[in-house]
């Protein structure tokens, strides 16, 4: 089954539009849990289990597993198998390389990680990320608008819609989408408008402080492709006590009722 | 040893200026070695030893380990750990992510991996790089103006030159440089005007039929930084007999040769 068929079939079932970043850190793992590949593996297991029925998919971020060396990546290759096979798996690597190297970055995202899609960085263009999009089973989500301060420095003002329009018009076998922050809502709607109907992957919500309402009307559009919110930080360190994990849960499903009640309502008009 | 004096100690000592790629790919491997991790182990092993003598760097491409997997990474490690130490080693990554994670890919590539320098993709602006810019024992590689096809999609017409501007403005540890293609060469002048004095690594003079010459002149400065030219696959695979690492020894000799050649040469003006 393709990834956006896999996402469109979760979030029908899970009735959840929620993320769930894997972004293990070893510093800041609960204090009971030894601070080894051996802690990170029972946290994310369990982290796992407790989220997995609020989210419509898990996004491990490469940098976190890399960190720990080669054992962290096997690790990762580890943790994605033990994810339901129901849930799809978002690879955030950000990668973008001549094409003859994305082709490897390619190989090894998809069949050495196994996982169902992958955000890329579009700086080097459309052979930099053709033997990602080449892939129309698995989801290829660009970076249009990110939600971090550096996004002023080269994707305003205009870069991100030109890159959400290339993104369009790369978009043939309807396997592409969008990484737009949820902290600056004003410009959701913009990249709508530019992108058409491809799903959007939306961080920033929770540590990072954006504005989820706002966000989702700018986001949503009129198809059934959904728009994922992203949070990491905000479950996966809810508590650092023995309650982790069920606190994890709790913040999860928390934020995809939220998410899920904000979808259903209409935007608001200013009136009563 | 901050990865600039290292480099420039080793451009004085050897006379070279010459990057050698490490992009091992199964499929490419002479045609007697095996096609598993362990003719790669091999086939590097003695790639490094022929070239070694004629390089100022080598950068291996993470994209190719990655496609063997997590033992592709311990193999990277052992590969970096068999560089001779006077060669400084950058690897090429690509990376970029908002702070947090950057923090985790820069442990990744100079602590886990042990390299000198990286290359960086400045699509998600300042932040996104801080954590590998804070290091000024390290360098760090930002691509500017990159070799391929795709370039054009977004980095021209003016994108490659505010990209320049900020690294300038970066550069208060003087541990900068620019990624900038041999494929474009009249618009490396222009990047050096805006750059001022900092290292360029450039590929694109190989596989990728840039010109080595007009390069070479438009990208030097007046000062000792060295600019690197980067070759990979056409010295990895000159042969693909079991001459292979003598191949690849007598093409790096050539181009270094070239490159020194050229670069004692006063630019040419057109007269005889």
């Amino acid at each position: 089954m393709s990834f956006i068929r896999l996402l469109q079939a979760r979030v029908e079932v899970s009735g959840s539009k929620l993320c769930v970043g894997l972004d293990p850190v070893l510093e800041r793992l609960p204090e009971h849990l030894p601070k080894s590949l051996e802690g990170v593996r029972s946290f994310l297991e369990q982290i796992i289990r407790a989220t997995a029925p609020h989210a419509a998919a898990f996004k491990p971020n490469f940098a976190y597993f890399e960190a720990l060396g080669p054992a962290g990546l096997e690790l990762l290759q580890e943790v994605i198998r033990k994810i339901p096979e129901a849930i799809p798996v978002i690879g955030d690597a950000k990668r973008g390389d001549i094409g003859s190297s994305s082709e490897q970055y390619a190989r090894a995202i998809f069949e050495q990680w196994g996982c169902h899609a992958v955000t890329v960085s579009p700086y080097m263009g459309t052979d930099s990320l053709e033997p990602f999009m080449a892939r129309a089973d698995r989801g290829v989500f660009v970076l249009c608008l990110t939600s971090n301060p550096g996004a002023e420095d080269f994707q305003l003002p205009g870069l991100y819609l030109q890159v959400a329009r290339k993104v369009r018009a790369w978009n043939t076998s309807g396997n592409l989408g969008l990484v737009v922050g949820a902290t600056r809502p004003e410009t959701i709607g913009d990249i709508r408008t530019v992108s058409g109907p491809m799903p959007f992957l939306i961080p920033g919500v929770g540590a990072q402080g954006g504005a989820l309402e706002a966000t989702l009307h700018q986001a949503q559009d009129e198809t059934s492709i959904p728009c994922l919110i992203n949070a990491s930080r905000s479950l996966l360190y809810a508590s650092s006590g023995e309650d982790f994990a069920q606190a994890a849960g709790v913040s999860a499903q928390a934020l995809a009722e939220e998410i899920a009640a904000v979808s259903g309502k209409a935007p608001s008009s200013g009136q009563p």
